[in-house]
């Protein structure tokens, strides 16, 4: 994806130059998501109000966005090159307080944010051009939050995640071979041998996957077997609040508040059906640079077992 | 890969934590690299002496292996899930001189760096349980260099990198559909039109890739077919090393020495024929960070034209 739309001119880009990663953006007198009215930002689409008046939580298209609905869906290209307009939605979902991050909110609030997430996902999912929504968390400037207010991110795109495809591929197969989800089977699994796991209710399991990514890596899945998010029901949703709640401020509390990612892992809402998929989150949290190795294979290299990582991060329960 | 060799203790991976990552190993008087004999290195495995006798360049086992030839190359696991020990051979391919970063050097001692490559690669690619060598250079903290010295890695693994094998299947069936190396194709319509070129001579060509991973990225290419970087002659040495030279010189001059990677593709060394792949060195300046929509989809945001980029370093010739 070129993003030309947040560009910089070709000088910005040099190390110690102007490009926004060299900004100090921490500041909580000019925060721009502390009150959006006045900073210029875009409209709501969405705002949660508390029984105060006050908002709680609000969603608005993203200022410098990735991607929008100029352009077509066309293909297009040059050459022996295939290109398509970078056509699509971008939102931020923002919490109301500053400085009181994911870990810190209670399990109400973390259900409020899931809510945000789907009500923005029904709206958008059925649009012209939408097969595939991204929901992510980015957490420290490490990992790539421009701004500091806790904020998530929608991407509402004309193609599916090739990560997810992979793994939408992985679970056709292993259902056309074993009659079953993979992902129950690991949720399953997981619950009964209790080597990785961080916590769980009777709906949903947080654990340390046993080839993780990442040192820390946490999935957060449901039991039961549920393709797409955007069907979580209210009570699955506070149930989904209490393990996620419980599994990210175990990394907060292990790690010393380390910069993280989060993100979805859903079905396409592309039109066809998958009914071999089993939507999850995943956290990573950055505890490794991931460079030549990582990046000429695609193999991670973690330096701590899943069942070490696991046993620690239950301490912090 | 986890690899547990190079293990902390849980709580060293706290964010400020004592993790190899936070440690300053800049200093030239403390640089185990600078005296390999006295720093308690392993034996070298290759070296090459300048005609007063002094050495010029060496290669030695890492001292921190990810991979090692302890266990078997056995498939193993637990429940559902599969797993390998961490068989192969990890080595690091050192440089005299401390301050002289590969952009630095002439292009007769860029050669020699890509004759360590080709020696090390002729040596270890028949040896039982390598299948792939993975050859890489990591420059500066932010992207993974531990150690401030110069030096390249080399890892020599059971398993065909997943990313060179999504390229060997895309070029397959590229050359199915096509009758022609799609490799070939680029190198030749990015010669011809010039838009996105920094370099080239009658052998090599550098060029920003259409659809850049990175802002700056760069990709160096025999423009004949050549699936095999260990058959690489004499001469082409010396040509590729030409034009690599011009390539990083240019990211080294436009971004103020920034973070980069570089990193070797080239066909695997698992028994099998390949004559539709075709090596090749992508080089990744370190421009922005991947976050959770990188993380979510594996699709890269780069904010600037792969031909805005290229013009600006063709000027650093």
């Amino acid at each position: 994806m070129i993003a030309t739309g947040r560009a910089k001119r070709p000088e910005d880009f040099s190390k110690n130059g102007k490009g926004i990663e060299n900004q100090n953006l921490d500041n909580i007198e000019d925060c721009s998501f502390c009150d959006p009215d006045s900073s210029g930002q875009e409209k709501d689409v969405l705002i949660y109000k508390k029984s105060d008046g006050n908002w709680s939580l609000r969603v608005f298209p993203n200022k410098f966005p990735a991607f929008s609905q100029a352009g077509s869906l066309k293909k297009g290209g040059e050459g022996p090159y295939f290109s398509m307009d970078g056509f699509g939605y971008h939102e931020v979902i923002v919490t109301r307080d500053h400085n009181r991050h994911i870990p810190l909110l209670e399990k109400e609030e973390i259900a409020e944010v899931f809510d945000a997430y789907q009500d923005r996902y029904l709206d958008l999912m059925n649009r012209r051009g939408v097969d595939y929504i991204s929901i992510f968390h980015n957490h420290g400037k490490e990992v790539g939050a421009s701004i500091a207010h806790p904020h998530s991110q929608l991407m509402a795109i004309p193609v599916v995640s090739p990560y997810v495809e992979l793994e939408l591929r992985g679970a056709e197969m292993y259902h056309r071979a074993n009659k079953e989800c993979v992902y129950c089977l690991m949720a399953g699994y997981e619950s009964e041998h209790k080597k990785r796991i961080i916590f769980e209710n009777d709906e949903f399991i947080a654990f340390c996957p046993y080839a993780s990514r990442a040192a820390f890596e946490i999935w957060v899945m449901p039991k039961k077997h549920k393709p797409y998010f955007e069907r979580t029901n209210v009570e699955e949703k506070n149930k989904v609040a209490e393990v996620f709640k419980k599994a990210i401020n175990s990394i907060y509390l292990a790690l010393n508040d380390p910069p993280y990612n989060f993100y979805l892992h859903t079905s396409p809402c592309d039109g066809k059906d998958y009914p071999h998929y089993h939507w999850h989150l995943e956290i990573l949290p950055h505890t490794a640079t991931w460079a030549g190795f990582e990046l000429q294979t695609g193999i991670e290299i973690s330096t701590i077992q899943p069942e070490v990582a696991a046993e620690y991060l239950r301490k912090m329960i």
